[in-house]
Formats: structure tokens, C-alpha cells, sequence
């Protein structure tokens, strides 16, 4: 029995650390180093080793290192190995910190006074308020819960989309196909939280857009490939939109030629806007271990139907 | 009697609806209509009526239509007329909004992405973590508590200095000037909500800057005279300070030449973190002419000796 990680960057000091404190009879190898292929029975990474499951032949679970798994494909992994994705509260308490951050900052036009300044001009627009503005959230799970709590106690009229009925104290929700509509015809800002599968897939075109009311805002931190670039720029010059914040991309990194970039009404962030904490993401991945051994149900398993 | 209300900007129809609705026997003069100055007990207004004592013999109360009154002349106001500052939970909400966006955005980094996206640079800084980043919040009044409270439930180890003791729950606070060093040596974030007085201007010095953690940042929420506009700049030259967010300068606007406007760590904003929002405005406005009627104290009353 071993555990491989693979990370991109950051240490491994703490992943180091923790294993060897709090599941000491557990081999911790470093991609590249794998130790005997037979021995591996767990892997962490981000971006998916080639035909891992043909090189490790006795792997129990992947744990990815990001809240989606939609770097991996699916279909090429076989039913026994468990896919799991990151559910963990440091990752949780950044996309709260980015989603507050980003809807004050789009609600109170930040990023038109820091435009204004680079012109050094001092001209004061309306103020909106919070207790008249509706977000809502696309996304109702590890994320986008605390989200959109998080905003709902700031005052705005806060709302929620996601595939099946939630109940969160201070929300609206609106759930499946048939509510959708209903949802983006109130949503003044929407944010997507939504994990990246065959149905979100370019789900945010001109065909939404048109759905939102006049002058609506977009906040993506789910995945790039949710968002039709071109509809969005030719929402964003008629004025059905007027911000677009997007931390996610195609592709990432966004090229420099590429328009996002340059457009008035576009603030991009580099995938930034929430990371795994290596402290807080160790532990749940052992949590999760110690189930896998006592036959426990795993927290943040990979529903293969779902692909999330 | 009668009630004058002198407003610069924004619309009077809110008042004229509230206060027929609400206060129907008291009549109502827009400035620069007054109607017989014998009458005028009320008077509310942002910048001053020049002799308004003179002018209006039976003048009983001043409101500020802000939340500070360094615009008044205090010495020049008898001391039989009261002058209430503006407690109302619209300017409350936004100033919560205000402060919240800014340290999230200083926290996260967001002026610095900014500064790359206009560059077409997508570049990764490491994350900082609320856990780890300690908050400051000078002036726990009726702005500075619930900023306080927000920022505390972000996560964020948060802190408060305060003429007098509070005592609010997941905030630390220092009171009286022999605490505020030790306020200042732990904050990586302090954010100004303090009321201009002899005491308080011209605080944000370099004597001030040198007690900070290195690198910590200042966002200014209060007045403009409370920073050493050349120091700052001094501070942020020599990386003692990282970011300063400024929504008040001297003066205001700020001239299109000032090194402020310019300068890579500086973000400004004009004057607009938080606006007194007319409805509940008035209602706090009507509720303490009918203290004042009942003999009772009123809510916001400024000490003439502290000047706030």
C-alpha cells in the first residue's frame, strides 16, 4: 500500500508533515517518484497521469486536488476505482472570499472607478443597494452553498439554481430544466459555480444571456468551456450584459492576442479564486482514506453519471 | 416650525412622500426655498448654511446628512442647538459593502490582477489565506461594528481600536491611545473609519506607517485629512506599506496632477463608500425630531468636546 502526489506547485512539506503524523504506516511518494507501481493504492493530482490505471495496477482512488474532476476522463476508468474530488474548507473559504469579493466589486462599479482613476477622473456614479439587487447563484453544492450564504447575509436578494432542491435558510432556490428560466429572469448578477460536464458545456450563450434582465452581470468561477466567448463579448457590446468577471477561461492561460483581455466591460483573474490549502486538503484526503478502509461511503465521490 | 432640507444631489421626492406620510403637520422647504426663517426649527444638509444661526432665529436641531460632521464650524453653533450626525442603516449597509470589498480585494490581490490583465499578463501570486491575515478596524462607532462583525465572520482574524472599551464578539479590541501601538504592530489590514478631529488629523503619518507590520495596507474609509498624503507615498515607495485604497482625499475630487491618481499601489475611489439612502434617512431624521418633541435623547447627538 502506498499514496502518490503529484502536484504542480506549491511544497510538499506539508503534505510530507501531515502523512507522517496522522497516517504514519502510509508510504508518501513524490511524482515523479512512485515507488513500486504494485504498491499504489491511492493517487493525488491535479492534471491526470496517462493510462494511470494500466501503470498502477492495484489503485483503489484518485483524489483530485481541485473541487472539479473534469481534467479526467471518465470513460477510460474503470467502475472499481473511486474518483473524488476536493471538498475542503480551505477551498471552500477561498471561493467565498472570491464570490463576495467580486459581486461587491461589480454591485458597487470597482472596476469602472479603478478606470476612472487610470484617467484620473473623480465622477461618482449612483449607488445601487444590496437590499434591491438579486444574485444568484448557479451551483448549490460544497461551494456554492457558503457562497451564496455569504452574500445573502450582506443583504442582497439572493437565489440559487442547482440540478436538484436545496433548502438554504435566506435563499430562493430554483431547481432542474424547468426552473432555469425562472431563475435567470431574476438574477440581476449570476454566478457560476457549476462543475463542467456535457450539460454546462457552453451553457452560458447568447440564448442565456438574452434570458437575464437588461444590464445583468456574469461571474464565472466554475469552468471556462461554460462560456460561449463570442456571445459574451456581443452581449457585453448591446448591453445586455454589463460586467463580466471571469477567473476561468479557454484556454488557460488566455492567449495575449485573445479579446477578453483588452474589452472595457471584462475583469479577468487567472484562476485565482480559489486554491486547495495543502494542510486542510491533507486531512480530508486521509478522512476520506479511513472510510475507503472501514467500507465507509467516501465524502465528495465522483457520481460517474453525473460526472460530478 | 418647519423643516429645511438642503441636499445636493439625488432626488427630494423621497423626503416630500416620508415626510407627508410620516410627519404630515411639519412642512417642508427645499433649499433654496425657506419659507418664512422664523419657522425653521429642522434643518438638514450636507455642507453648511453660511450663518445659519443668524439666519434662522428658532433654529432647534442641525442633521448632517453624513455620517460625520467635520464640515460644521462647531465653535460657531450655540450650544442650545443640536447637531445629530446620520445613524441610518442604509449608509450602515454600504459602508459594510465598502469596507468588505476592499480588504477582500487587497487580501486576494485583485488591483494587482488588474494590473496584469491590462498587460494581457495571466500570472499566478501565491494565495493568502483570511485565517492568517489580521484586520484592523480603527473606529468601532456606529460604522465601525458591523465592519467589524463582517469582516470577523469572513474569517479573517479581526481586531478593533476605540477611543472608549467595546466589546464585540470574534473581535479583538484595544482601547485609548496608550493601546494603539500594540493595535498597530498586528495589522496586516487597517482600515480608517474614524471621525476627523484634532486628534485624528493628520494620524496616518509616517510615525504611524512605521508601527504597521511591513507590507500591510491602508484603506481609507474616514476623511481625507487623516493621511499624510506624502508619507503615504513614502510608505508605499519603500514597500513598508503594500496597497492603499483611498475613498477620501485632499482635496476632493483630488486635481487630475496629484501623485496619488498615478501610483501603481494606490487605488481610489471618489468619496463613495457609503451614501446616506434618502428613505431610511428620513425615517431616522423623523424619529428624532419626535425624541427631541418628547423631551427625549436623541440617537447620533455630537459631544462638542470630542466632535463626533
Amino acid at each position: 500500500m502506498s499514496f502518490v502526489l503529484k502536484i504542480e506547485r506549491g511544497s510538499t512539506e506539508i503534505w510530507q508533515h501531515q502523512f507522517a503524523e496522522l497516517m504514519p504506516q502510509m508510504p508518501l511518494h513524490i511524482w515523479p517518484d512512485y515507488g513500486d507501481p504494485a504498491d499504489v493504492e491511492y493517487i493525488a493530482m491535479w492534471t491526470p497521469v496517462p493510462d494511470v490505471v494500466e501503470k498502477f495496477p492495484n489503485l483503489k482512488l484518485i483524489f483530485s486536488l481541485g473541487a472539479g474532476v473534469d481534467q479526467f476522463d471518465l470513460s477510460s476508468l474503470p467502475a472499481h476505482i473511486g474518483l473524488v474530488r476536493m471538498i475542503e474548507p480551505g477551498l471552500t473559504a477561498g471561493m467565498v472570499e472570491y464570490v463576495v469579493a467580486q459581486v461587491l466589486s461589480v454591485h458597487r462599479d470597482l472596476p469602472l472607478y479603478m478606470q476612472q482613476q487610470r484617467e484620473c477622473v473623480w465622477k461618482v456614479w449612483p449607488e445601487r443597494v444590496a437590499a434591491h439587487t438579486r444574485v444568484g447563484i448557479m451551483g448549490l453544492g460544497a461551494l456554492g452553498i457558503p457562497c451564496a450564504k455569504a452574500i445573502a447575509s450582506l443583504g442582497f436578494i439572493t437565489s440559487g439554481w442547482n440540478r436538484s432542491p436545496r433548502d438554504i435558510e435566506g435563499v430562493t432556490v430554483f431547481a432542474g430544466a424547468e426552473q432555469r428560466d425562472a431563475f435567470l429572469h431574476q438574477c440581476d448578477i449570476v454566478v457560476c459555480l457549476l462543475p463542467l460536464t456535457d450539460e454546462t458545456r457552453g451553457m452560458f450563450n447568447a440564448e442565456l444571456f438574452a434570458k437575464l434582465p437588461k444590464g445583468a452581470s456574469l461571474i464565472n468561477a466554475g469552468r471556462g468551456p461554460q462560456v460561449v466567448a463570442s456571445d459574451l463579448l456581443a452581449a457585453l457590446e448591446s448591453g445586455q450584459l454589463s460586467w463580466a468577471v471571469l477567473d476561468v477561461t479557454v484556454p488557460e492561460p488566455l492567449p495575449a492576442e485573445d479579446a477578453l483581455w483588452k474589452h472595457p466591460r471584462v475583469v479577468i483573474t487567472p484562476h485565482i479564486a480559489s486554491m486547495t490549502q495543502p494542510d486542510s486538503a491533507v486531512t480530508s484526503i486521509i478522512a476520506n482514506i479511513r472510510r475507503y478502509q472501514a467500507g465507509e461511503a467516501l465524502v465528495g465521490v465522483v457520481d460517474r453519471g453525473r460526472h460530478y
